[in-house]
């Protein structure tokens, strides 16, 4: 899939520790999946996490980079 | 709640990055929620990623902390 054979490229250009991509995948569709489903069902008012979607992407999108960078 | 008391605190400590707790919180839960959706609801069969649970976690883990840290 492409966000797996992004990140095995990325690993071979020496960029990102050696981790299965597909973990990896998971784990981004995970964070964006989790947070759309607060927002849409239980959490509307965004009581426990008021957060802009640009602001949450950010957010997830650096985790994930730092979690995964060598 | 927990989970927040203890990143802010590694936060004080140095130990963590200044980043919103509640982020991480749903980060962390979404990691583990969406793995387990997948492999209860629709991949029980581990298709798209055949992984165990111990290692699952580790891999989540770590991708979280090394995210987080300074």
């Amino acid at each position: 899939d492409f966000l797996g054979a992004y990140i095995r490229q990325r690993q071979e250009d020496g960029a990102f520790r050696e981790v299965e991509p597909r973990v990896v995948v998971r784990t981004f569709i995970g964070m964006f999946v989790h947070h759309s489903l607060n927002n849409i069902l239980w959490d509307k008012e965004q009581k426990l996490l008021k957060i802009s979607n640009e602001d949450a992407a950010r957010e997830f999108a650096t985790i994930l980079l730092e979690g995964i960078k060598k």
